[in-house]
């Protein structure tokens, strides 16, 4: 791939430009109806602006598309709806899960395509995997777009770096989220990081953000933000020939796209109707950008699209206070902080593992009491003494054990249990009308009774009723906790009997969801009839994602994304592909 | 409302009607895609024939919406896709749940609308109900949708008796699902069913089909079979003015609609694909009519509707080999019948409240382990004894223990548990690729510890663990058992300790799904900005159900399409309703 002839002339956003042969046609659109075809064209073939290659969204799914796409020798511009740049990306530890990658080439660690088909198959549909079945009882779709992220992440990432557009580490010591499955061949190496990420990593998206927009600038790729992406426009073909949107002076905008028009707008984790019509379970908000609000979900509901996976969502346990504020600064909790530390519900009971991978987490807050009719794990809260106060705070990944001088306001505080008990009821009533949850009667004698029951497994390091600590991931994000000899299990250590103790309520949220409109694997939208719309192509957590409910790794997410973004540039530059 | 004069001379199907004034207006549609806008005529402006109101569906929601219509005055027809009529109500019990009706009215049982409508708030959004919120803690569709099925339930159902369309009998004496919540001021007296419905009411919905379809077409409403509608025709300016159907000779038929295409085409049980993306767990078919296939959700795609309540479906345990053999004529478990007799998962342990309401039961077996990552309860393994297989066999309701004589495929019977747990694996490994689900290899010793300690709670008539028989529902659909002396909990006994023993496969189903299109609660299909496109209604499952997950009480599917039907009907007899 060779990139076009650097232009950063943008075109004035008010000049009118006649479609060329393959844009508008004139119809008698006046007549078409606004509520179901206005993505037709109903006014004069004109647009404020034209290039070859429109792309929605700044996050990692759209800088690389454009990028990749301008390497191609394409105009392109982005279009982001929020005032700066960078979506839920920006948020990200930025991990970005590479099967096969080069690192683990030059390191001798095998990660053949069918053993790594093997892994995401077993996750993603662990009811129908088969190893011997030819698509390994994943759906001829599904299997596909595994294929296509096998065979796609490592060039793709190895481009982005040799051009530094995204540079990276390896961090080969991370283990996958199942790396205890049989079927994982490959249990670490997978995962790569920006290379100029702070050690923790969790600045990683910030860092890839700037890396991948400084090389958009330099590469003549202007971003525009405060541009609101409301309807795709169409042809009479159908094709996708521009979009309309709604620029910061509150402007209509209609910006034409030659070639392609890309969606790599995010999920819809802060549309709550979506969330409640569609998810698995009642998730309050979460920690993806706040201006993921499901806006390609509705551009394309006039389009004869398919909606798929729309059940499932990146998943991570959140502070309820900072998801129900809509905190745009909140973290998923990727890493549940403490030993002498548990969780239990409004009755008092600890009904989980705590430190599971976080997308399990977040899932096992849905559980339904079928006589109760209620969701009694609804608001979880965890429960801290003054050791794990001390040994394992932090302001990383949306722990909720924070060291002083940061935002607490999410802790409670007090002497006693019984006292702590009465000021968690008092913050539960504040969010009773989104959660329905307050403390049981028996709240207080049965959360005794729990502590007393964890603190004989943390002496024994064996927790016998959910095996906490049991697995490499849980160990992977236990965080720092006080160093103690001879201990048998890092993430268990017996809760002190004398206060203070500190409390904090914790609900399902995701990172952002995983459903929309099913593209093909070269990121073509798809009709009902399983044929792409000509000329528009999604990428990234505004379409659906094959995943199925699997999280098969840290950067399970973004290496994927990057994938796609690659296989999508390449077929929007094939003579036969775009509009 | 009175009859327009009835009209037995169907149109010939072949016969060509110029559309009139309201029809179809030429316009360049031949330039139209037909990707995404082949619902706007791209031919000339013909039909075979033309009526009034043109119905899709013969089930319940689509004879009653006809006869409301017809009795309306219009010129009606009903599509029915299948051979025959009736659709998933063939199979119901066809109880129907009318609040405040007019047997409760003259037994002066109370049910205001304050308190109904508390009761359905906190059943489908126990998260935020809240009795002192406006709208208490539901959303204004939710709210405006659950008013009008208190609002017109009793009206309707009292005109179809009226009119000897559906005459009803009183069941007095059952309860609501969630009876004894302190929201339910009127805890019986809800249910009606058909008046000649057997004793045990197992037949009612073949009663009710009957009796309305007799109606229909004494009163010219013809009902046609084989007719797959496919397509939503509409006008240039966007109304629904007709359907494409393809009939069983496979020609392709163009139906017009003065007012009105109304669907009420059922749900998406048997669209294994729709299922996995949308549903909140992986669920094995269902007992809907094997033509409900979603065939609404792909009709609508191009419109811009907006889906609703996606995840959730009317659930019921259904027989795991049935479901799998696609078996026509089975039936959703809604009696779990015996009392010695218990459900166990693959590693032999009690999970659940076997004799929880079915809907409920049902959405147990989501229950994922995301240690394991697997579903441990995804397919339970009914047991019983000699005893209740003697004493609790029936035929109806799917109950699992069948008589002699009685299709018996789904039952292994083996002199000793030992035994049976081979036939069980034996079983389930024919069923592996669809389940993934294969014993454990202790799954014999837990099973005999899981019967232990239920026979414990049996003995003393209280189930510790989970419940069994405490409700006032589990007692209702206990079926029959052995009578025993002075029993303090009939739906438990203890498992002998000598064979022969039985077992049966158990797994998730659904009666149907209860997602689709948003409506208003005047039955029309609203587009993404909230308003209705003209001329087109849903009723039933095919549309968005504003339950949420909740199953308020028997008959609860049946009651509130009945009051949509009434509604919508009369929405389309209004001068500026339909098209």
């Amino acid at each position: 791939m060779t990139p076009g002839k650097t232009s950063t002339a943008a075109a004035s956003r008010r000049r009118f430009i006649q479609a060329g042969a393959g844009g508008v046609a004139a119809i008698g659109a006046a007549a078409l109806p606004a509520t179901a075809s206005a993505q037709v064209q109903a006014q004069p073939p004109t647009f404020d602006e034209q290039h070859d290659v429109v792309v929605c969204g700044s996050g990692c799914a759209g800088l690389t598309t454009a990028l990749f796409s301008r390497w191609q020798g394409n105009r392109v511009v982005v279009l982001e709806k929020a005032g700066s740049i960078g979506g839920t990306t920006n948020k990200a530890a930025f991990w970005y899960w590479v099967p096969n990658n080069e690192a683990m080439r030059k390191a001798r660690i095998a990660d053949p395509k069918p053993d790594f088909l093997r892994y995401v198959a077993r996750l993603s549909s662990p009811q129908t995997y088969d190893p011997n079945h030819p698509r390994l009882g994943l759906g001829a779709w599904e299997y596909e777009m595994c294929e296509a992220i096998y065979d796609s992440a490592s060039p793709a990432v190895e481009l982005l770096a040799s051009r530094g557009a995204l540079t990276y580490r390896h961090v080969a010591g991370v283990p996958d989220y199942f790396a205890e499955l049989p079927e994982d061949k490959a249990p670490k190496g997978r995962v790569l990081v920006p290379a100029q990420a702070a050690p923790s990593m969790a600045d990683g998206g910030r860092v890839a953000i700037g890396q991948l927009s400084a090389k958009a600038r330099q590469d003549g790729v202007p971003i525009r933000t405060g541009m609101r992406v409301q309807r795709v426009l169409r042809s009479p073909e159908g094709h996708a020939i521009g979009v309309e949107a709604v620029d910061d002076t509150g402007a209509t905008v209609r910006i034409g796209a030659r070639k392609a028009v890309v969606f790599a707008t995010g999920g819809f984790t802060h549309d709550p109707e979506l969330r409640k019509h569609f998810l698995n379970g009642p998730v309050f908000g979460g920690c993806a950008a706040l201006s993921n609000e499901g806006d390609f979900i509705r551009a394309a509901a006039p389009l004869g699209v398919q909606l798929r996976n729309m059940n499932y969502a990146w998943m991570c346990p959140v502070s309820l206070d900072k998801a129900l504020a809509r905190d745009g600064s909140m973290s998923g909790m990727f890493s549940v902080a403490g030993d002498s530390m548990l969780f239990v519900n409004k009755y008092g009971r600890r009904t989980v593992n705590e430190k599971l991978q976080y997308n399990e987490l977040a899932q096992t807050f849905f559980h339904w009491d079928g006589a109760r009719a209620e969701y009694p794990d609804l608001v979880r809260i965890s429960i801290w003494d003054q050791r794990s106060q001390d040994h394992s705070a932090s302001a990383e990944y949306g722990r909720l054990i924070v060291p002083p001088g940061t935002d607490d306001r999410h802790v409670l505080k007090a002497a006693s249990l019984q006292e702590l008990a009465r000021a968690i009821d008092e913050r539960l009533a504040r969010h009773a009308g989104a959660t329905g949850v307050r403390l049981a009667p028996d709240f207080l004698p049965n959360l005794r009774a729990a502590i007393e029951r964890f603190n004989g497994f943390a002496r024994t390091g064996k927790d016998l009723d959910f095996g906490r600590g049991d697995r490499a991931v849980e160990q992977l994000f236990n965080g720092d906790v006080k160093q103690e000899p001879n201990r048998r299990n890092p993430t268990l250590w017996p809760i002190s009997a004398r206060g203070p103790y500190y409390a904090a309520l914790v609900a399902a949220g995701t990172l952002d969801t995983k459903g929309g409109p099913k593209t093909d694997s070269h990121g073509r939208v798809l009709d009902t009839a399983d044929k792409p719309i000509a000329g528009l192509y999604g990428v990234g957590n505004c379409v659906a994602s094959a995943s199925g409910r699997a999280y098969w790794a840290g950067g399970a997410t973004l290496g994927p994304m990057i994938a796609f973004a690659y296989r999508a540039a390449l077929d929007i530059g094939k003579p036969q592909g775009g509009a």
